[in-house]
């Protein structure tokens, strides 16, 4: 955390000030008549937007929703590592980390060879391969995600709070004037859902609408876009309950196949008693819907009973339970610009999240990539209204998730068979079913993808795919800036260098130095002279990109990671442009620099692969996602990469 | 964390309930006309305790204090590793680590041999030695950690908030029924100290009076006490600035000692930015105080320059700033109890912190000192007002931490003296300074004082020191009990075995499982025989000590450590005692059994020196010292070593 730049400031650093009075509720206000960014729906992806906006004093963003407050629970609760690492550049990561349930290995329950009606534990492994992330795998109730997105919300410079009781209705899209690209031509209206407000219509121009609406998304609807794809006709049913048991895996992630009455998926859950469990129900005939079932909680128990068995459950409270059907769909387009349309136009309708796929429970996929695809679009739509990036910048949203959610639904699909597939309890024995050292397989091959670590973006302007990778092999261009731990110079402090990743809309280049650079004038130094290249020349993307009224680290965030120890590297000696000045007095930056721990034999350079005789730079998108690799000498590659992406805020420089 | 056992609550676990009404400032109410506990002072000893009295919902208190709300700026920034250990213990260590300094360095800077008015690095060291804590040494506003207490306290089951504004009067102790022990017969008088109420006075009745309330303490004179030491008539300056500077490691922890020019203190402080400076100012005069040298902030300022030089500090804003002169002074008891009656009956009224002692604020004691001192009496306070304890248990507090405050200030005396003496510039001419690699080698001994892990009670019915050591070298009887990772058997998580330790008045058996020991039926099972007779022997302390309408482990809490692998393990062969139902719904605690992290090489038998033939038990008090160490099979000796503590709960058992 860094704070007190301009001045010291009692109290909470997390609150940037209070607001002037806290309200109860902010529903009973109109709505503002224009805004630059509005979101529907306070879900995972909506409330990851509003976060990622609010950061912003200069954007103006509004978040809506059809219900009448926040959630309180239910629903998803499995939070992969990947998003956990986005948390941390939220900022609540340890918050989540103390309240959250670790899921630290997986079990795997099989029928008994001997006696199929009895259930025996086949395997234990570890639930995320090692060194995948400095997080784990969490669980967590969904409305305590929310409670801290709208915490941080309430506490940001903009102190946004959703407007609740609020049903979409249509929007319309006014025609381009080229002269004003972001002029706000959306016209979106809404209809107050609290009954003694029925009919009542409020209407809202937005320069950008994000429709996070859910699996039914009216905005889907309204920008012609439809969900396809299909239902296995599987239903499940899924509760969570205080119950006593014993089954000894009951605290572990279990996943169990019984030879003849299903599957269940036990998920523990926060707090050491609470525990989801998944119960897989009859097969649904051609055109049943799982609703017409008349399923009660009370059909949940037994049906999980008869899979425990020899074990047995005994539910002492029902919290919260629900019933489904398996069902994987996809939007071939996450934005409202139709093909004719594309060299035209970009876009100003998105929706994000269920709406745009829906996926299996069980992978626990859904809350996550809803949640990556608004990191996804969240600062490039701040870029965009704040005048740092064109609008062609807003293309590659959909490019870049529909791609990630095609990806992830192909493997959820599989993954939802396998799980619903009767299992061989004999290995010898040649059965339909499949095979649980199989299934176990399966799961491990897979954990990449469930961590949330297994997302790669394609060649882009965005991304740099192929081209010096081999000077960083352990950090992958298109997919997420892996961390490792650094010592950071000025003050010897061991942190997570990924770490310094705030969801805060600014690039960052890592520049990784040559095995003898010191920095030192004088000496041999790339890395002096890519300093002195970003400082002082005309071509540098910092001084381009940078207003001049701004920290010169305001828009593109430059760090020196050095091979040597950082006990014999002098701060005095380094680049004036690692010790930047910042804020109305000047102070020093002191946080640019860093070096491996070598005192604990953790070595950034091993860990992820640098090329010690060449160092290089890694360029970081604002959502921690790797643009490029480039050779520290390559100025003008620099100058051009960002080329495409900022615009120039100096005339002069 | 554990929550949900009655039931699912939406919400933030740390907030037990939402007080009825959430009032803008509690001043405004008339005091209570009775409490339990009545606290004078709400600095860092004040709110230790009513953060620990707040835990529980039977017991009445009432903290009030003179000025008109809580601190904001100034004053105590240093958190020894033992601090933070209990500030996880309160649930906000994490927040804490996330928001503070950490001190991970100390750099030494003394007059360059060849230029003596120049100074010059010596020496760079590790602040605390490797594996002292698993927590770091932290910087932080002392008015942050009010905050984080007065956030507990409120967000507590009791809803706990100071009434501000109100000046201790004076006291008069009502003579002892020793038929009620626990009637309230401490009567204090409040004088209202806002302006519009002056003169109104409030009285209170209470069963216990501490008064936390400083070094000019009013409790501390009405009880008969005083402060005696000495002074050094050494002026000392102490600026919290946001400035530029040249010198090299104005992020690190540095002690600077001139030539000619005295001293500097540098503390970095959160947020990147800040930073604290002690200046050694003059001599004072043999009677002259520093309030009569009519000291400005640029006084300090011109002198650190003189002592920074050829290094320049420009101090672009002074957040606050202050004057002192050292002194070490101390009280001889800490209760009202006087020689003559310390047969007749137990004290009724204590005073902790500053109240009791001062100290130089350069060794970073003042504070974490005042904190243990409420540490060692919550606990004490809670179990004799909630009918647990015997109030003889009291007057252990007076003996426990007189006796650490008269260590402290020992090496305080000496540190400071050292601090302040002109240090030898050339170690190879005789001079009368101080050579200032023996400055250096004495701070690295003094690490574990100032760690404040070096605190060891002395033997007492609490502390059985020198019995069975050897059996657990690594976990000394009267010091803190030292964590170690471990993992959990439910659910393989890795977590700190310290960590359980909550600041919940509960007392902890940890015993470790000898060698072959899996706590199997039908296999030889020390634990298992030790857990049948806490479970079913009338001799057994947990259940005489503990209310049949209560937890089992609500009093005193057993937890289990094996050497073997936790996959090599099974939760349903492990005796029933460790896995205690709880709560209304009867659910099963899974959280008693542990194992050590074999994968990663982390053996808990290993880093405390447990004997892995034998094993052992390790008594820890409800502040995380040990109390004793017994053999698995000395049942007897543990229904002995309670006897005194404890009193019985359960007539018939």
């Amino acid at each position: 955390m860094q704070f007190h730049l301009n001045g010291f400031k009692a109290g909470d650093p997390d609150i940037n000030s209070q607001p002037a009075t806290k309200k109860n509720s902010i529903s009973d206000s109109p709505l503002p008549q224009e805004v630059d960014v509005l979101i529907v729906g306070c879900g995972p992806a909506g409330l990851t937007l509003a976060a990622q906006l609010s950061a912003f004093k200069d954007i103006r963003t509004c978040i809506v929703d059809v219900k009448p407050g926040p959630l309180e629970k239910g629903q998803a609760d499995g939070i992969a590592c990947r998003t956990v690492e986005m948390f941390n550049a939220f900022g609540f990561a340890e918050k989540i980390l103390r309240e959250a349930y670790w899921v630290n290995e997986t079990t795997f329950w099989k029928p008994d060879p001997n006696q199929p009606e009895n259930i025996i534990r086949g395997g234990q492994i570890y639930d995320t391969e090692e060194g995948l992330s400095e997080f784990p795998h969490l669980i967590l109730n969904q409305a305590r995600v929310h409670d801290y997105y709208l915490q941080l919300m309430r506490n940001s410079p903009s102190h946004i709070e959703p407007f609740y009781s609020r049903r979409f209705k249509d929007l319309k899209i006014q025609a381009t004037n080229q002269a004003k690209p972001l002029e706000a031509r959306v016209v979106a209206r809404f209809e107050r859902a609290n009954p003694e407000l029925t009919g009542q219509i409020e209407t809202v121009r937005a320069k950008f609408l994000v429709g996070c609406d859910g699996a039914r998304s009216e905005v889907r609807k309204s920008i012609g876009r439809n969900l396809v794809g299909d239902s296995a006709n599987q239903a499940w049913g899924v509760m969570d309950v205080l119950a006593t048991t014993d089954f000894p895996d009951i605290r572990m992630k279990s996943l169990i196949q019984s030879a003849e009455q299903g599957s269940i998926l036990i998920i523990p859950r926060e707090g050491g008693y609470l525990v989801r469990i998944y119960v897989e129900m009859d097969k649904l005939g051609e055109s049943e819907r799982v609703t017409q079932q008349g399923l009660k909680v009370s059909d949940l128990i037994e049906r999980a009973n008869r899979v425990f068995h020899p074990y047995h459950l005994e539910v002492k409270d029902v919290v919260w339970w629900s019933v489904y059907e398996i069902g994987q769909r996809l939007t071939d387009k996450f934005d409202d610009v139709i093909q004719s349309q594309n060299t035209t136009r970009t876009p100003c309708v998105f929706i994000a999240g269920d709406a745009c796929h829906t996926h299996s429970p069980k992978a626990g996929q859904g809350m996550n990539v809803s949640m990556g695809d608004a990191f996804n679009l969240g600062w490039k739509l701040a870029a965009v209204v704040r005048g740092l990036s064109p609008t062609s910048l807003l293309t590659t949203y959909s490019e870049e998730r529909q791609a990630v959610a095609q990806r992830l639904i192909d493997f959820d699909r599989e993954w939802s068979k396998i799980i619903s597939s009767k299992p061989k309890f004999n290995a010898d024995v040649k059965t339909d079913g499949y095979d649980p050292a199989k299934f176990q397989e399966y799961f491990v091959q897979s954990g990449r993808f469930t961590a949330g670590t297994a997302i790669e973006y394609s060649s882009s302007p965005l991304t740099k795919v192929n081209v010096n990778q081999h000077l960083a092999k352990g950090l992958r261009i298109g997919m997420r800036f892996h961390s490792s731990p650094v010592i950071r110079l000025s003050d010897g402090k061991p942190l997570h260098l990924g770490h310094v990743v705030l969801a805060d809309g600014r690039w960052r280049i890592f520049a990784f130095a040559g095995q003898s650079d010191n920095g030192k004038i004088g000496h041999y130094s790339p890395i002096r002279s890519l300093c002195d290249f970003l400082q002082s020349s005309n071509q540098s993307p910092v001084r381009r990109y940078t207003n001049l009224n701004s920290d010169i680290d305001s828009v593109i965030d430059f760090r020196v990671i050095f091979q040597q120890s950082h006990r014999s590297l002098e701060i005095s000696e380094m680049p004036n442009f690692l010790l930047p000045s910042k804020g109305k007095f000047g102070l020093t930056d002191y946080e640019k620099i860093f070096c491996p721990d070598l005192h604990n034999q953790v070595d950034i350079f091993d860990t992820r692969q640098i090329d010690r005789a060449l160092g290089c730079m890694v360029i970081v998108r604002p959502d921690q996602y790797i643009s490029a690799i480039l050779k520290l000498d390559d100025f003008l590659g620099l100058r051009d990469f960002f080329e495409p992406l900022l615009i120039q805020q100096n005339k002069v420089i």
